[in-house]
């Protein structure tokens, strides 16, 4: 189970890891060294991965400020194979999720009930190092980035304690991985920061993995309509197994498809959430919620250059919109359970995995992920 | 005190209106007939009337669709001179407030806790009709049209009975009319819509009369930190007064306002109002929340043509963005509540009236309120 041993405590440990030299480039899998974990820190071997939509969106370059060359990956599931100085609640053993959004207990978003977005995210900011502003991976001499407070597309990873929580060791880590970042988001926009509630109507933009579990968010909050909206009709058979009531194509009408919506559900849905990250399907989500009661999530991320354009009378008559990391949960608080309730068979990840891969194919799987297929965990 | 008399029952009535025969030309105060009220109508003879910016954004052709000539005003105090058949709720004599949003209590907003804007609404239609698509209203043999369910700029008005709501009779009428559109807009977009708690921070964009109702909600609220924001320094008096805790003025800084409020408020404002109506400053309004939890309720009126132009990673990080019509007050419901607070002195709008005008004198009250006076009462 543990990935301590007397062997690699304190050491330099050699291990494979998918290298992304610079953008727009194939991942390049190498041999790299990962430093032992300095104060406050944790080395964790990791057990299960999965491949997100913003890993993608680094690897080709479209998130400003990301520094190359950089170990990419923020959904998995390890065990702490060392921990430095001072790491009081993690020890060697323990399983984890890393945390690209850390809860480090003290900032003003820390502090506060409605925030989730602690300070020492590198979200925004990339510097790519560890909070000493130095990298603890390094391969053919050359220092290697960091990724969103994670890297998690190796063998071996070092995160602040700030950024991995303990989980239940016996969790299935292989489905756990989930609630690292994708299942989290979908769910948490629908149950958490949207708070559907039994009998409201929703419309889920974009069905890939985060879109599904929205979907299933949606459910387990007792919506009575959940509208799955796609481009590719392939994914309606797995939305409506997750949840969905009835699923639209918009290359199947010629009026807008917030007019469609509108038809379906009395003038708009309650909760319309965005799970792509274009500019024109935000745009689409806020019109099809409700004009005077529709809440909309912003979930997908756009590009850093995007710009969302809107009449401000669609908000000035009674409409919300809205977005927020991660689902708004605050990770070390929430992802235990979350975990609980995944045991407990509140929701049901199987149908969110589409594709298991050993790690040394992980460039098939973007190639799976760019051509829709819900989610695909490297093992 | 009652309007009502056996003299005009039943009878068309010839009194004076401000009557705008075309987009862009002064009012001119016209002898004009006011039919009787119709079933479930209402004829009012006003008492009071504020002007508020939405009326000089109807005269001046900012609304699409608004038809000309019409008879504008909105925010009101009157007595009942006569209701039409079927009405029972209301009676000739009792003091009202017409409702430019009205309460049916029937369609889905009024049956909806979250929503206020009933069906029955012209705004966004501006069919400029009664409910059966006829005016009450000839002026020179020529028909004029209602605006959003009131027209108050006249000494005598129509309205469907779900469009004005009966006060305590002794209510000061003269008061009382603001909380038929500026004050409470502004003062439910902080108590009601943002729901502003003790202790918070905020920032209050534009200190018109609807942006000092908004500072006088967040006060109510128990805010900590109320931060006016406005090029004209001259208003900064009167916001203090109202409870203003600090006022900026953007022209004295080079760096942008949301940067200044930034360094006075760790961060950013849990709440930001927009009481204004130009995209820049909602754009301002937005970026000066707090990432992580912060609220902007866009509380003034934009050009029909105006678009919203923003990075949704604006959003996407935490922050909510929304509107609501008259500080999502359902009107029916709230008003008299609002009357009650008002004559408990729960809070005190003596302040808000600048100039009490004759009614002939309105085109100088808009003039006043051009000048950037905070409110202007025609009596």
């Amino acid at each position: 189970m543990s990935g301590a041993t007397m062997d690699t405590c304190g050491k330099v440990i050699k291990c494979k890891a998918a290298v992304a030299w610079e953008a727009n480039a194939p991942l390049c899998i190498e041999e790299i060294e990962v430093a032992p974990p300095k104060a406050h820190e944790i080395r964790i071997k990791i057990s299960a991965c999965g491949i997100c939509r913003t890993d993608d969106f680094a690897f080709k370059g479209k998130i400003n400020d990301l520094k190359f060359p950089l170990i990419g990956g923020h959904e998995a599931t390890g065990i702490v194979e060392s921990v430095g100085e001072g790491v009081t609640n993690i020890k060697p053993g323990d399983a984890v999720i890393p945390l690209f959004l850390p809860q480090c207990g003290e900032c003003r978003c820390c502090l506060e009930p409605k925030s989730n977005v602690c300070y020492k995210s590198d979200v925004g900011k990339y510097t790519g190092m560890m909070m000493d502003n130095t990298s603890r991976f390094t391969c053919k001499g050359q220092m290697i980035h960091h990724f969103i407070n994670t890297s998690t597309f190796t063998e071996y990873t070092v995160v602040d304690e700030s950024c991995a929580v303990k989980i239940d060791e016996k969790a299935p880590l292989d489905k756990a991985c989930l609630l690292g970042c994708g299942f989290s988001t979908g769910y948490g926009s629908a149950v958490n920061v949207a708070k559907v509630e039994p009998g409201s109507t929703c419309a889920v933009f974009g069905l890939g993995g985060v879109g599904l579990s929205t979907v299933i968010g949606c459910k387990v909050a007792g919506a009575s309509k959940i509208i799955g909206v796609d481009i590719n009709s392939d994914k309606f058979a797995k939305a409506k197994e997750m949840g969905a009531t009835d699923c639209i194509n918009p290359n199947d009408y010629t009026k807008p498809i917030h007019e469609v919506l509108a038809a379906m559900t009395e003038d708009g849905v309650n909760y319309a959430f965005e799970c792509i990250g274009t500019t024109e399907t935000m745009e689409s989500a806020l019109k099809s919620s409700h004009f005077g009661c529709g809440v909309t999530v912003l979930v997908g991320v756009a590009p850093s250059t995007a710009k969302l354009c809107i009449d401000p009378m669609l908000l000035l008559i009674g409409r919300t919109l809205k977005g927020a990391l991660f689902g708004g949960w605050k990770s070390k608080d929430d992802i235990p359970k979350l975990i609980c309730d995944m045991m407990a068979n509140k929701f049901n990840l199987d149908g969110l995995v589409s594709h298991k891969l050993p790690f040394c194919e992980i460039s098939k799987g973007f190639e799976l992920l760019n051509k829709g297929e819900w989610y695909v965990i490297n093992k």
